[in-house]
């Protein structure tokens, strides 16, 4: 977990390269069921799909669509059998975990349990908790009350 | 790649939980070696930094500070030796890539190229063309026009 309160607390390093960070893609192993985890128990909603001939790759993206605006996206990645880019797959410790804020933790516990992704693990400090359930690849989940 | 202009393809589906997609947590290798990379060649904000005596582990945001307010962050996340949370380190394929949108593709790879991260994948479709780096974990990192 950390701040998204915007407060830059270095500002001596210098970047010629103007970038904005816009997606994470994630790799799945089947689409339509993390598709529905993402929509189903998250909440999150569906704005894209595209075949991609040229990976052998079906993509989706997703958002949170609070703002109804363009936001910052998940874009789910699956391959073909036969594509180039599906290589044996395990998690791996690249993604360490997606974050997604939610009001009530134990409620949203209760929902993700009840469609199938029970709490695996919690972490408190004096001040918050975190809890952590596994998506239908298995990779960690944060539900957290705020971004601090 | 995805699309993230806000259009939901699909609403049929409901979920009880509403959520707030807010952060992609990474594992980092070297925590000062990876700022160096996401502020330096990326162009990102430092806007936090903690350590987390629960985890035995400490944390940094980063964020594209475009705005100038708080946006998606990307949390780099680095555990002590002796942390509980400290497995062995392998990429994997849970996380696919991490986009940018950058202004001009080659001169971004150009400038990539000068600190020492050069240019390893790149797709080029009728329309389209993304090109890839590594950052200092061996994450892959997508450099495209757009979000199309």
């Amino acid at each position: 977990m950390t701040a998204t309160d915007f407060r830059v607390i270095e500002s001596g390093v210098r970047s010629e390269m103007k970038t904005e960070f816009i997606y994470v893609g994630i790799r799945v192993k089947d689409l339509e069921e993390s598709i529905k985890f993402y929509t189903k128990v998250l909440g999150m909603k569906l704005t894209d799909r595209q075949r991609i001939e040229e990976t052998k790759g079906d993509v989706a993206g997703l958002q949170s669509g609070k703002s109804g605006k363009s936001e910052f996206a998940l874009e789910l990645n699956h391959y073909d059998e036969d594509s180039p880019y599906n290589t044996k797959y395990t998690v791996g410790e690249g993604l360490d975990h997606l974050a997604f804020k939610v009001e009530d933790i134990d409620k949203a516990l209760q929902l993700a349990k009840r469609e199938g992704y029970p709490l695996l693990h919690e972490v408190k400090t004096k001040s918050s908790r975190w809890a952590y359930i596994k998506d239908p690849n298995g990779i960690w989940i944060e539900l957290c009350l705020s971004s601090t």
